[in-house]
């Protein structure tokens, strides 16, 4: 079994990812880019997949037996993570990314032998960087995030969610849903589910749930939390596979199996 | 009747708004400060009387024959908007204060004889001022902010709202409020209703609910908003008083109707 370059890979995805950001801020102010798309889904899919194949091509050119996950169709058909696996979204948060043009980030984890060894989120319009080597700790540029180290209760806990998980849905009892969002002290919705995991990370948030999340959402985001001792499993409680769509909840230990055991009912 | 002094009045605001915001970053990051008190809770009620304080201070000296109207007790008992009133939230999300220490706001607003004349949004964290002088367009830092032009559809809109509206509460019909989650083409929570009236006027959401705000809440984003062909109502259609709590929408002009006479239902 080949031993897993840390270092190396780290500095690669990390100057990729940066790169690939520089790209995203030029061109998305430019007026004649957009206004040569005939509606604004046009624009996300083709910067999507730009960026998506930036990824790839650089992957392929530089580390060509590592595989790749990823949304836009320029991965590997992956069905574990043996070997080395690059989890990317090229822009997590698509609908602030077309209306809002900031608060969307890159994505991009990197597992080796089923454990993820690297996750990088990029805010790209904030140039902000949240960056994880695992049992090194999570950085947000240059500062070490904090440990996860005062006890918390859900009514002093700030969760964050889709406000759709509160309406009936496929997936989740949303009576039950309703009944967490009466319960913690506030809710909050950001539209990036990378960014969120980012933000649980700062700790200025304390949980999420989300039920149709793919890896490529939160596999960075879960190994940046995981470095500062945040929990984060499927919301039945077992582990994520980070292979499929998952239902997920994410959070301070102390909250995580009550809001398992009381308010997630999954369909 | 006296003549308003718009110029002078302005610039009197804007530079307190801005040394308040450098007082709050100052004592925000100040270990001490925050050892020394029993709970997160203080912190919050001391900041928010300081800040407010400050403003009475300000006003009472260089325009004794103004009236204030705010949240902490330091105002006037105002019940009408003759004279020229001042209405100040010196922080606005203060949850987000105490648990992110960032997306929070002081919101400022002047009315004369009945008018809004000035609005001042500062996100004091990120040092981004929103202003607006009426009939005079508002800006963003120095970037002049467009008008609302393009048609909007309610499946084409972010709204922005609590989440507890979804849950069942006193103030409206929480059915249809779920409706409007599932019609709308996503929802935001951010947590400072002053900030939010701020990202309706830079138009990255096209929508806004809220039931039990008060004047200081809404009233400098108001302004904001009316430059660039917002609309804000009372949730039922009449015009706002700016003076008690209210429930209110305010969105894009082609959906505001819509939302009031589908999906709020006051209780």
């Amino acid at each position: 079994m080949e031993k897993f370059q840390t270092e190396t890979v780290y500095q690669a995805a990390k100057s990729w990812v940066l790169e690939a950001g520089e790209m995203i801020r030029k061109r998305i102010d430019d007026p004649r880019e957009i206004d040569t798309k005939s509606n604004e889904n046009d624009l996300v899919t083709e910067m999507d997949k730009a960026v998506e194949q930036f990824f790839a091509n650089k992957i392929r050119t530089h580390f060509p037996g590592h595989f790749i996950l990823s949304e836009e169709g320029f991965g590997d058909k992956v069905e574990a993570l043996t070997g080395t696996v690059w989890i990317i979204d090229p822009i997590d948060g698509t609908m602030n990314f077309i209306h809002q043009k900031r608060l969307f980030s890159i994505s991009l984890a990197v597992f080796h032998e089923d454990v993820g060894e690297i996750g990088l989120v990029y805010d790209v319009m904030a140039d902000v960087l949240y960056h994880a080597k695992k049992g090194q700790g999570a950085y947000k540029n240059e500062r070490l995030l904090q440990r996860i180290a005062n006890a918390k209760t859900l009514e002093t806990s700030i969760f964050m969610m889709n406000t759709l998980w509160t309406t009936e849905n496929p997936y989740v009892d949303d009576v039950k849903v309703r009944e967490l969002v009466k319960r913690v002290r506030g809710v909050r919705t950001y539209g990036s589910a990378a960014l969120e995991f980012a933000y649980l990370t700062e700790a200025i948030v304390d949980g999420y749930v989300s039920f149709k999340l793919y890896p490529w959402d939160f596999a960075a985001g879960a190994i940046l939390y995981n470095e500062v001792g945040g929990v984060i499993k499927q919301a039945d409680g077992s582990p994520l596979s980070f292979l499929k769509q998952e239902p997920l909840v994410a959070g301070h230990p102390d909250i995580v199996d009550e809001v398992i055991s009381r308010y997630l009912e999954l369909k």
